[in-house]
């Protein structure tokens, strides 16, 4: 059940290759539905492994590699980087820019580790096409953008994947994450949280600095909603549910001297379940609601910017696959975990055809950094990247490779 | 003590040319220590006048019209608008835009209405020239920008002002409000409020939007920060003391999944005394201080950005006005008043080299607006400008020329 | 325009006999309302210079001192304790207990100087009787219970104080405060702040500790709801009017592993005038009221508990009486002062029967305790008395005299 | 494994009896260790049945049953009511009294369902003595007072139970709560919450209500620091952890108009592991330190109160019961559940000497109340009590006998 030993020589003898690729991804980022470059080089290596490249949803590339009869799977990366100002120190660190959709410019940062998801997924096809002996059947390469703002699935499905591409009975995907370099991690049913986001216009009247009394102060306003909407996790959610709620954003006032007319702010939310988060949908809005009726103010507008699926490891898959990591990567190399607070949209790609799937985690730290003195950055933090890209990479294609055989392999 | 009809006739004859310059003034504003074009129109004016023109601090502009012996008196105006966006619906409105110092564009407006304080002070330099049989001495024309920034009087008084030109012994200075059109309001003693603006640099921990944990929350410690300010006012300061502290601006956090590393406020606060004021900017301090201990935070950076002085009108000066006013425009329609909370750096030009000044206010609205069903917009809305404009300009003509008299006339 | 010398005479020879009675008045203090033993005694001083007493609203005493045809003023003083345990040192300091309304025993303490009242009036009263050759009229002497519940002017006046009792044409009164000792102050016009007092009742929802989720925590909501009044000084009230609102107990929960059903706190609120105080009214409703919905509580109950009415010193009265007091103690010694935020039901004694009144402070401090190192002790404290307790009695009985002969005076 | 008939025939035939018992208990709670008519009623049942009763930290109460050679193994009910004016509408509902430690008097209710422990134990107790043929060993039968208050196992304990009775290789015990009648419901390892109880005295500056700028108001630097706590749950512990704060009493200020000297809140804390634990109290001192220095008060006085320690239902010893429990009420009524928010110091038993324990719970509900329109009213709740008595009680006492009998059965 463990891969076979040309995989492996090959995953050895290409690691230098794989690692410098790597890094070119990791100087490279392009901020989300603008991965347009990233999209390119994808392609462009795709193409070169003769493949047909086909765009979905904009910067989304989808290869079908065909061998035969037998099972369709799916595999997908996802490729966006981050508005963050990369801190890491490495030499191949991002100095990119971007443009956010406010027009204001950002440096930009593979913050998320989305780099090594496109350099296992370029890996993953081409020891599929360079081994077609040791498997039969079809694999669907998904390279997906937009994933950190929630748009890239939808986008590729909404621009008719499923439609025009192989239906897969099973799709795989995996994530890196702060763990043990050469690590897997899995949940069994609910792997991810739920994500919404919400945007609320807090709507006041504008006056003099000096004048409170003439105005509806958004800013006072708007920091009474925040501490408020604390008492939702702490106070109306059991403490044995996992909710998080948090203000991402918030942005009003131009001059130290003018109370503005109006203050905006974002809010994300994290939960496991769908009674819950109706629970904290719910208290959100009654807080929003009677916060600005306590100011005078009026109703301010929630707007519903996007919202993250469930992902949810099918049971039967998930124990499959803990099977074949551990007799691939080692019985102690492979944890079954909890689900974690963390989201993605991941889980459209088979809910949206009704086929199962799984998601699962592989580390990125070296024992001298996850044992270390404090805790290694996780994702989203200016610090993040493998410290052992070599170890990371190795093991990320090795557990693509197996769970994409446990399916078509001979 | 009144004006002579030689005067009130050629103000009313002007009228219509005085109201057409306004309307000019009024469609181009320009945002603080940014007025080149509205410095070179003044400048040219003056020198149609036949008047030498000084620069200082930049775009402040400087013409002293000297007729003889007697008295040195200095008449101030201020020329900057502020990053609003009009409303107020006249066809004059303005439609400008300017760049902020942090380099994002904003609508322009003359909000607080120094459109009418440079037609006045253009006017009264013009009937000072063109009736010096009814006067002696010298009259020292400032036109200063950036008064709402707090930087033009320092920036023009820094340039050397007092050493290069003419030194007074008074300073007179007004500016239009919400008041009766035809009205003049003064206070005697403390005059305005001083006001101190500070920014406050909140840090905290930047991590995933899921994982609170993991950061330290700069938004909902600025949010605290903020609820928690609003106490000073409430329970630190007798309920007899004026005392404002407003939170302008705040900013923080550029994607709703990432909690930030840091976010912004600024500050802007009102006293009438340096007692009140010494207690409100150390419980600002300690407050935030103190609220960044609670969350675990390193201590945020307070930055003084402006402090606006005294505004201390010369009772004896004052009591002289108060008279002549009265006499010029009839006693119903001057006013003893209280100090008022917005503040002014007009009180530089006399306190610098400690010579008494008066500032006082006139009025911008209809007895129809001003009686109407809600209270007219007051300076820095969007809807502020006067809507008698030639009772406005004739008053505020009418003020400076007799104010200016009262010193130097025969 | 001063005082008789045999008046002056007769004070200074009783004054040994006057502190006795006053520090046996410090030493039995009672709580509002309950003050029988004080009136007691009160009464019986009175019957000892021959009076006739009349009780009216429970435990308030009044007593007529005729003296032939002449106009007829009334003079008050107040009578009452406070549930305070006095923290003075002094040796005649209070150990008195009384019982609350709620039936919890607290300490008593004259902790607002009504035993210098009391002692004051009875000198009065002393004084006029036996020296009727001074003046002619008659004085109504109220002793009035209550006074810091704001229960007893309107007891005696719903009793039917001015139906029985002659009527006067005008009312005086005054009160000890942290002052220096031989000196007196009086405002003109608004003399002190109209005081309401509101009790919340705010209810939850009942549930063990460790299950907030099935509760709606009342402890919790009554905390954010004092967080938010706080902006309605800060924010709702222009900084130039005077504008207090005090939360002076919060009382919830009985067991801290149960969420209780309710809490309940009570304010207090202080106003200058009638615009200001519908304002502060309006955004206290306001704000409990959207802070119960944003916790999903029913509307919690507030009731009005009291309401202080208004104390304005009739204008010509008052220039009347800074001059006479003027005479009297030395212009130094006597002060036109700004209205003060405490509050008094006196003003009802007048405003009842549309007569005018003036009500002034006297100084109870040393200038050793009143130029010390940090301010002295103020009324309601645990360490409010006076220090210099002769100088204090002497100059509010000659005051009282003063007034009174100033309008029945010979 | 299931019961004899025997017993079931006795249970049933004695449930009329055992119901009565209930209802005597109902009506006649009595608070934490004040449980003295209790423990006299519970000692001469026991004495009743012959066996000799021990007293241990007051009202504690111990029988030994011995019947031979065999095991040792221990039951604890515990015994006391809670401070709460019942509310159930029942015909034997309870009127009582009683004094709390600050001498106030307070409705008492069995309002956690201690009259049932009390119940089954007894019922326990007599089988045990009335079937002698069917078990050998020792059963150590301990009726245990302020189990509320965290200081009943602590007391029994400390008055040195085990070292003057019989040391149990095993503790048994279990509780009522809101699940179905005839149910039970038991963890497996974490069983119940640790939870930490700290009195917070907040240290102000007292001052008269309308000069809060002279006080330092503990009452709005408690309601911000019950805001500021929220944080704690809501930013500082991860989502996928179990932590509850609670602010179960607040209690500040006698009078409305007096702004107090200090205040005191009780705080009740909820966690799982210890690593929680100690972060969250580590915030909450955190929090309440430098809200006092916001306020510039002085540092608050923290107390632990008490704590109750884990309650860790040995693993292996929890499958044993699991399996016997299931043989005697059917698999379908024994549900292995998450670990509960509540807490216990019935774990105090056997980790005092380092013996495995397992406590379970027992559900009180018909299908009717626990199917109903609204969740059936919780623990400490004046609506809590099982409605199906006859169930409830058949239930916990088969569930007794089945857990003592598993160790010391034949």
């Amino acid at each position: 059940m463990s891969l076979d030993t040309s995989l492996r020589d090959a995953i050895a003898a290409d690691l230098a290759e794989t690692v410098s690729d790597y890094e070119d991804f990791h100087r490279s980022p392009e901020l989300s539905m603008q991965e347009t470059q990233t999209a390119a080089t994808i392609a462009a290596k795709l193409q070169g492994l003769g493949l047909d490249t086909h765009a979905f949803g904009g910067t989304g590339i989808v290869a079908v590699i065909e061998n035969g009869q037998g099972p369709v799977v799916a595999y997908r990366a996802d490729t966006d980087g981050l508005p963050i100002a990369e801190d890491t120190g490495y030499d191949y660190a991002s100095a990119a820019e971007g443009t956010l959709p406010d027009g204001s410019t950002t440096k930009v940062m593979h913050g998320c580790g989305h780099d090594t998801h496109i350099t296992v997924g370029l890996s993953l096809a081409r020891y599929l096409v360079d081994h077609k002996d040791l498997w039969q059947g079809t694999v669907v390469m998904i390279f997906q953008p937009g994933e950190e703002t929630g748009e890239g699935a939808r986008a590729m499905l909404d621009d008719g994947l499923w439609d025009s591409i192989a239906r897969p009975e099973v799709v795989y995907g995996q994530h890196v994450w702060p763990g043990r370099a050469g690590h897997i991690y899995v949940a069994k049913g609910t792997a991810m949280a739920m994500s919404d986001c919400l945007k609320v216009t807090v709507t006041g009247k504008q006056a003099h600095g000096s004048q409170p009394e003439n105005s509806v102060d958004p800013i006072v306003l708007g920091a009474y909603m925040i501490t408020r909407l604390q008492s939702i996790v702490s106070r109306e959610i059991s403490g044995r549910e996992m909710a998080v709620v948090t203000v991402g954003t918030f942005h009003g006032g131009l001059k130290e001297n003018i109370i503005p007319d109006s203050a905006e702010f974002k809010l994300n939310i994290r939960t496991f379940n769908e009674e819950v988060r109706a629970v904290v949908l719910d208290r959100i809005e009654r807080i929003i609601v009677a916060e600005a009726q306590a100011s005078g103010a009026p109703e301010p507008m929630i707007e519903e910017m996007y919202r993250f699926p469930r992902c949810y490891n099918d049971p039967a898959t998930t124990d499959r696959l803990l099977e074949v990591f551990g007799a691939e990567l080692g019985e102690d190399q492979v944890h079954l975990d909890q689900p974690v607070t963390g989201s993605e949209d991941f889980g459209a790609f088979g809910d949206d055809i009704d086929v199962p799937y799984v998601y699962w985690f592989f580390g990125g730290y070296s024992p001298a950094k996850f044992d270390g003195d404090e805790p290694p950055a996780g994702n989203h933090s200016p610090f993040f990247a493998p410290d052992d890209v070599e170890t990371t990479l190795e093991t990320g294609i090795r557990a693509a490779l197996t769970a994409v055989l446990s399916s078509v392999g001979k």
